[in-house]
């Protein structure tokens, strides 16, 4: 670290031995030097969760060369938190990525998502964020297509800063085309319908496995899920200042007669 | 359930057992209604996240005369999307509202709240959703003034229904001083700074417990923080539109070079 590159702090949600962060990894040592701090084990759809009900680890690890490692028992937002506190000491990192998911964060999903409440974490601290994901939900994903992209879109960030309280969702498609470009999008209108799985124990007692279908809403040209179905990547800035303030002044008429 | 009262949807994340959701439902008893789906331990600072690497459980139990009731093993959004699919079965409730909450979850808190995300997801499904909290960590906190409060906002809410996409965060102050009226708010500024509390284990390992000291960036008399100090119920629109529509015209004068 004796250099003048700048820093970058590398997180997942699907654990430290995933193929996508070792992708991730494989582009940030090209712009920095890189540390990483990733969950010990898979947390996919942990969201926001930090972990105050018990104590956490965080142990440094040895698996890619030239690469400070640690993992944590943590959530994908703790790793941020510990990495912030604990690694860098408060001399804050230039970069925090995040990922790359194995499957897409678009649309809804951005709020389930442990790869993008690590970058959302990173940018409440006030270090420019992304978080990356592409449509593959498998572990053998081929991360290769995505790599130029991410590459290009970090050195933008690091050129031109970012809005304060904004960071970006980036998402690819499959593989099954070439990319087509990158468009700026918003989050398209969806939602998940659950559809529980329910069974039974050897015990008699019921349980159900959480399973869905993804519901959009939203034909906009201008959405995230539209690009991504037309094989661009979508790129959508994100903010964790979730007041509506257009509905301020319609609450403001009302009367509460306590 | 023959009558033509509303039904109405209560949630928490301190747990099935907790004195703020038997006060939310002693409320809601006035107003409809009332099936109760929470989990089964506390699940404070869970955000947003669902279970999915494990099977849930959903048991009925019978703790408060004529309230239906549920527990569940998962985290409250997942006992949202339960209550949605295997109690409601799709014929939605009128109302969800979730806590209240031992403890505030005003400004960035709402992005780490259990009981927030709770009330997000409601809002997601469709369900006009309420998320009532207040400045008091105990176990025995005394949510009595709180109740006029919450009967009141639910009351507008049903009569005048919410913008589409848009929930509310209520926040009330302590017992310290009688609630002087509501202040519809937006979300402050502000942040945790985090301070790991570093031990080590019999083994000699080291484990780190997440502490932190709220940082408030923010002196506007708009924001919720402000309300609550100056003993007001503060009230934020949320929405889980996670766009920074502001930032989408900037991103696109970016030159990507790919």
């Amino acid at each position: 670290m004796k250099n003048n590159k700048p820093t970058i702090l590398v997180v997942n949600d699907d654990g430290i031995t995933a193929p996508g962060i070792k992708a991730l990894i494989e582009v940030m040592q090209q712009l920095g030097n890189v540390t990483v701090v990733a969950p010990d084990s898979p947390q996919s759809g942990m969201g926001h969760a930090i972990t105050i009900g018990k104590p956490l680890r965080l142990d440094k690890v040895n698996l890619y060369e030239g690469v400070e490692m640690y993992k944590s028992s943590g959530t994908p937002v703790d790793c941020v938190k510990l990495a912030v506190n604990k690694i860098f000491k408060g001399k804050k990192p230039n970069l925090c990525v995040s990922g790359i998911n194995h499957g897409l964060n678009n649309s809804i999903n951005v709020i389930y998502s442990g790869t993008m409440s690590a970058a959302v974490e990173g940018c409440i601290e006030g270090i420019p964020s992304l978080g990356f994901s592409m449509d593959d939900y498998t572990w053998d994903a081929d991360f290769e297509a995505c790599k130029k992209y991410i590459k290009a879109i970090c050195q933008q960030v690091m050129q031109k800063g970012l809005p304060i309280g904004v960071l970006l969702n980036v998402n690819f498609p499959n593989n099954s085309q070439p990319i087509k470009g990158i468009k700026i999008c918003r989050q398209a209108n969806a939602k998940w319908a659950e559809e529980f799985d329910e069974r039974q124990d050897p015990y008699k007692r019921n349980y159900y496995w959480l399973t869905g279908v993804f519901q959009l809403n939203d034909k906009g040209e201008d959405a995230d899920v539209w690009a991504l179905n037309n094989h661009y990547a979508s790129v959508v800035p994100v903010q964790f200042d979730m007041t509506a303030h257009h509905a301020i002044n319609t609450l403001n008429d009302w009367d509460f007669n306590v």
